[in-house]
């Protein structure tokens, strides 16, 4: 095999040249074990942020990158797969009722979540408040239960392209988590080397959102649909809006009590709306014909909840956790909700203790943000129209001041604007 | 003393924000004495690539790399200091005869110099080629040369700006070499730590050069001239070419031999016009209007050259070496060289043994290339045009690869553009 000098490539990139196939082939597995170093890879990774690299790079850097691990391979499944990812929003536990409505209708559906870090959430944080659930599952266990049940939420294993692991711990400490390619590449690394035949992407965008920017997420999304699709991995994406926060709770517990009551026919019209868009598409992208609003009308769906749950330790009857300390802000004056900012919201639940500003960090299960209107929503003066809970109520005080200046009672009328913004395919 | 996150400056930098001086403050020493990693000070060198730093951060920075070291001071000589420093050539062993003709004048010529790397020759490494010569100089040997004879050619102390040290050694492998700011800082971080009150830069430009294109040489000028002016040093630029070699020797003793030449009223017109063009400016810089012609026409240059050389262990009238094995290039035609490419010969040098690709490595002391005729000079048909000169005759071949394409005989006439381009100040 080929072997190069790293420094002539990180100066190519700086210097606006493609990487052929072969130097990145060279490059991934040569940082993944050690042979370049963090300080190289890390200065590569800002030219990249610069430069970007082109379709013929990125594909080949993503194989790269899946190369240097294990492939699942869900071939032996009974059902046909799909999953789904989601780049990260305010009170998004849309994966939570979304897995076992999509498994209600036949399905298979492995995801294989992360953690948060920051002000979005992270799915198998909000699962972890619920009473013996576990996230670790064996490959053998998994596989009995998406055959059984359909549905698994879990933590992918080791050894899932272990050079995105590395890479993305590097580029967390400098600075190099915001090219479009590296997130593309990063994301689907994995998800391509998970073995899903087909996937659904829900690429957020606005206040709350890692891509501010309506273009970016366009961007983003296309590239990951053609990264999947250059993979053989069935891929659709929506950009979905993160202006304002989804549902009515940003947090762990309180998000997990909003998936059941969604599972229930009892959830906020925009989750609902959300959870069913890419259920169709899910179930749309390996061509059963079944209808989630249905699954999720008869009950199904909150079945397969049980089972699911109950398949990974937890108890779905148990009650969730309930902080030790609530703080309630009211409507100062009578009008219309105009302005709900998501990042206000998220960043106060994070301060609460839902979410970690290091990797290391606990988070607390009952911590988060509640509220009782959404944008368009007639609000009465004294109505409690914020809910800060929280098991360290020294907590509070911070978490006010990012919620400050995040929301606006006004005259109205008001209206949220649309969620689902655009389908790429 | 404020503390800040090196991700928020690497993102700011990177997103085209300048850093305040209070930030440059913290980040120089902390990344000195490892509190910043070095994969986060390659990201931000890898920014500072594309974004500059402005004239603001770029003192702050220069300063902040002095603090972390000694400085030097020179208050108690006799007599007026002055230094040079050339940013890198092809045959460009100017500081040899200026350092003992400046001397001669009357001013005190500190010069403290590197080893080379690449195709470009170390001036250390070239008076290693004489007998005894030896590099390390302690303070007081060194302030005693200098008040005594004049001049000194030294290799600096680990004490001066270490953050430079760490810094040039990481932006080595990283790909980072190549930006103004931060090559400017570089330089002049280690001379004005130096305490040279006044000091004349040569900047190369052209092929053999490091600034290949004149506009980037000028600009690495002004930046210098503007940081030494700000730190309170008398600073003067020329830009100089380097499209084609110096001299008529490229290599370690045979340009040790050449500036012998020079200083025994027989160098190469190029060499002097250039040694004496700096002469003058250094002498301007610290007042003295004595005449550098008239000092090396009468000798006491030579005198001083002597003196230097002995004052450092070295014997200035042993031979020096003679590699064991030559190869010569005959010129093919009879007519007119019109080109001669100062990286073509610098490489060939190089391979030959004279430089190092990795610091670590050895050089040979009777290692280069020697030629017989400038651009604009006459030859004729079987004239010895190159000699090579190396101990390890293997390298021949790869030599002469390097030099093959790298020169022409044509019809003529021709003449050598211009070697002093532009003074800066």
């Amino acid at each position: 095999m080929d072997s190069y000098d790293v420094v002539d490539l990180i100066r190519a990139k700086r210097d606006g040249r493609a990487l052929a196939d072969a130097e990145i082939e060279w490059l991934i597995p040569a940082y993944t074990d050690g042979r370049i170093g963090d300080e190289q890879m890390a200065a590569l990774a800002m030219a990249i942020v610069f430069r970007g690299l082109d379709e013929a790079e990125l594909n080949a850097w993503t194989a790269a990158m899946i190369a240097t691990g294990e492939r699942m391979d869900f071939s032996g499944l009974q059902r046909p797969v799909v999953d789904k990812h989601s780049t990260g929003g305010v009170g998004d536990m849309i994966t939570l009722p979304l897995a076992p409505i999509v498994a209600a209708c036949g399905a298979a559906v492995p995801q294989l979540s992360g953690r948060g870090l920051g002000h979005t959430g992270g799915t198998l944080d909000k699962l972890e408040a619920i009473s013996g659930w576990r996230a670790d599952l064996d490959p053998a266990a998994m596989m009995r239960l998406l055959d059984e049940v359909g549905a698994v939420i879990c933590s992918p294993g080791p050894g899932l392209a272990p050079a995105d692991k590395k890479l993305y711990a590097l580029r967390d400490v400098t600075g190099t988590v915001e090219s479009i390619p590296l997130i593309a590449s990063s994301i689907m690394s994995k998800k391509i080397a998970e073995g899903t035949p087909a996937l659904v992407l829900d690429v957020k965008t606005g206040a709350g959102a890692f891509m501010r920017r309506r273009a970016d997420a366009e961007q983003l999304a296309r590239t990951m649909v053609g990264l999947g699709t250059a993979a053989g991995v069935r891929t659709v994406a929506y950009v979905t809006s993160m202006e304002s926060p989804l549902g009515r709770a940003a947090g762990n517990a309180v998000e997990v009590a909003q998936a059941v009551d969604v599972l229930n026919g009892d959830g906020p019209a925009d989750v609902v709306e959300l959870t069913l868009t890419l259920a169709r598409a899910m179930l749309e992208t390996v061509g059963i014909e079944a209808d989630p609003a249905e699954a999720l009308a008869s009950g199904r769906a909150l079945q397969v909840w049980g089972a699911m749950i109950r398949g990974q330790g937890g108890d779905p009857d148990a009650p969730l956790p309930v902080a030790s300390h609530t703080r309630v802000i009211e409507a100062p004056r009578p009008g219309v909700l105009t302005r709900l900012d998501a990042l206000a919201v998220g960043v106060a639940a994070w301060r609460l203790g839902a979410g970690r500003a290091r990797k290391e960090d606990p988070v607390q299960a009952a911590a988060g943000v509640t509220w009782t209107a959404g944008v368009g929503d007639r609000v009465e003066a004294g109505q409690p129209l914020f809910t800060l809970h929280t098991d360290t109520p020294e907590r509070f005080e911070r978490a006010e001041q990012a919620l400050d200046g995040g929301w606006e009672i006004g005259e109205g009328p008001a209206e949220a604007g649309p969620l689902v913004l655009e389908r790429i395919e």
